[in-house]
């Protein structure tokens, strides 16, 4: 059992990862090209299009101040339904005067191109914010990127999404049972801490299953809630976040919809945690899980409070298995429990039970600690809510990415 | 006028500042000895003494676990009465078996040293935590710290709290109006980041002018509450921390209530800017003051979000104007505003305004902001809720202390 066996669904069954990111889901297409957005001289501009009206859902960022991008996709989920994605990354095209219409006139473009409806055509963006976005080298670029487009573009569209991004992040499953078969897939850029603005994740998963929008919707919000909402690196919420979720009802024969969404749930687990992963001046992911809380929502408020401490993110990099500044935190998450009732497990040692100290041996916990991968578990004693939350360590690096000066 | 105009009472009239830090306060006795808890041999243990019964009122932290000492001095503030504050540092007493019992026992023992009640006495401790105290040693030092008490005893006091401080932190005024005179004083230690452990701010006011139980407790609340209450480091708060306020009751003829309170309210605002202003690998202090929103509660939760958030204090590190992540920080502060009508100025700056970027010079900026003090202001444009938040900045050195591995 590894570090983050509670990471996903407890149950992978049935579930096979394939190659070939987004586009292993039949009926879609993608592709990404270079427009010249970013000064690298990288690919800045992904589409993904379905051959058909597709079924569409969304879980846009929850922060007050809201990109046009984000509103606009929260538009379109109202109407259930979507034909393409565009992605431009680079420029996060907010809080600039004519933001608003960029972003459509991105979406007016590409529907152009395509032959579709603008009001088919969602728009996520990434990048710089209170930059103007080049609009016109953008819109010039379209052709291009629909030219691109094939059935085997989906690393393409992956790595056009990327900003400080190490490597692309997508992931695929065949989703087979006794009823059927299809596919889930996604793709993510971000989180980490962006330079130099603002950490924002872009998440599209697909599906060939045939789901009403109604369905999307909830599968969308269910999978977000436990996997994308359930990770932090600062605490901070960008204005762009977004994850979408396509169903273009290809697959003529699905399996039951439990094996499809736990897929979902399977494909943003894993993207949630290549995102921790890929964190700048990460080090190591910590799954910090509590246990033996009220409820859920208890255990989830005690786990985030830990995984957001600046303090316990740095003895996670100092491999510290400092149960005091875990057991702080907790105190501070704003739930009631018995200090006298809790027991803190570093990396497997338990290193305070009935709330105080073991006798454990901290040179030997140190050691585990200093693994990629680390568990924190912290038990309440009163009840069966439990939840893991995802982090990674607070490193000098994350400061020196994010004191640099950076136009 | 500095970057930290609001921050303490507006009017300073009749407030002259004084030497001798909390023995200023007539009626008082306080000194400070080494009894080898540390060791550095540096001075672990000070008292303070008022001669008479004097009333007493506290502030102890929010945080669910709850060190004994902290609930000790809940204890003998709802009896609004005190004699002796005994402060031991270098072992928080936080989170071993016999805890509680070491509380009462160093008590006890002052107590008998001075031959008065123990349930006159309040403790205070800070240190490193889940490591038993040397109690008899703590004991063995309590008739050499009664014989040091002196009523210039004030500095060797404040140097005896110390932990990973500087310096020691004090400050006193004489208050002064039309009707009469008396003396607020007071010392602290904390906060900053403390190796190994937590962060325990600990703080003693005491004034000379006369006042009933009540009266103080209701002092000292909303003293706290616009000081010590408004910063922020890391956004975690020790299960020590304690802020205590004790009125000997010996001035004969005191200033009106309402200039004790302003003189109450600048000694804990004094102390608090010295705690940030001191904090471990902070190179400088970030005033946030939010403005123009419908309540000053709206105003605290804004200001509260952009302190806190690692993003902005990193590039406040970076002297880099990034108001793209204030915006930010503030559309996560769970209050809704209208991000058009934000305007927001970086050290005299205007930066952004109707919620986009201003075509400031973003090089004079960044030199104004590597100041020692900076101003960060935002206006949301609404209402007249105002509120100002200090914190330091998120330094690599901040980093390296936290994650340094200590027993």
């Amino acid at each position: 059992m590894t570090a983050l066996e509670r990471w996903g669904p407890a149950d992978r069954g049935g579930l096979t990862p394939v190659d070939g990111g987004i586009t292993a889901v039949a009926g879609l297409r993608a592709g990404g090209v270079v427009t010249g957005v970013k000064e690298s001289g990288m690919p800045d501009l992904a589409l993904v299009v379905a051959d058909r009206a597709a079924t569409f859902g969304a879980v846009t960022t929850q922060n007050v101040v809201k990109a046009p991008s984000a509103l606009r996709t929260d538009r379109i989920a109202a109407t259930g339904s979507a034909r393409a994605i565009l992605v431009n990354s680079g420029n996060a095209n907010v809080a600039t005067p004519k933001a608003y219409d960029d972003t459509d006139r991105m979406a007016a473009a590409t529907a152009a191109t395509l032959g579709i409806d603008a009001d088919d055509v969602v728009v996520m963006s990434t990048g710089v914010i209170g930059v103007p976005l080049p609009i016109e080298q953008v819109e010039r670029g379209i052709p291009a990127l629909v030219e691109d487009l094939s059935s085997d573009g989906g690393p393409r569209a992956a790595t056009a999404m990327m900003t400080t991004d190490s490597h692309a992040k997508q992931v695929a499953f065949r989703v087979q049972d006794s009823g059927g078969v299809c596919t889930v897939a996604g793709m993510a850029k971000g989180v980490g801490m962006i330079a130099p603005n603002m950490a924002t994740l872009l998440v599209v998963v697909a599906t060939d299953a045939p789901m009403p929008a109604a369905l999307v919707r909830q599968l969308v919000r269910k999978a977000v809630a436990v996997t994308f909402n359930r990770i932090t690196v600062d605490g901070d919420q960008s204005t762009s976040d977004q994850c979408v979720l396509v169903a273009t009802g290809t697959a003529t024969q699905p399996p039951a919809l439990e094996a499809v969404a736990r897929a979902v749930h399977a494909v943003c687990a894993d993207l949630a945690l290549a995102v921790i992963a890929d964190g700048e001046g990460a080090s190591r992911v910590a799954a910090i899980t509590a246990s033996g809380a009220r409820s859920d929502e208890d255990a989830v408020a005690i786990a985030r409070a830990i995984a957001t401490s600046s303090l316990v993110r740095a003895a996670i990099h100092g491999a510290d298995p400092n149960w005091g500044r875990i057991m702080m935190a907790m105190g501070n998450a704003g739930i009631a429990f018995e200090p006298s009732r809790v027991q803190v497990v570093c990396a497997g040692h338990t290193v305070a039970r009935f709330g105080v100290a073991t006798s454990f041996d901290r040179a030997r916990a140190a050691i585990a600690m200093a693994a990629d991968q680390v568990a924190i578990e912290v038990d309440l004693g009163v009840g069966r809510g439990t939840a893991t939350v995802l982090t990674c360590d607070l490193s000098e690096d994350y400061v020196t990415f994010n004191s640099e000066y950076t136009t």
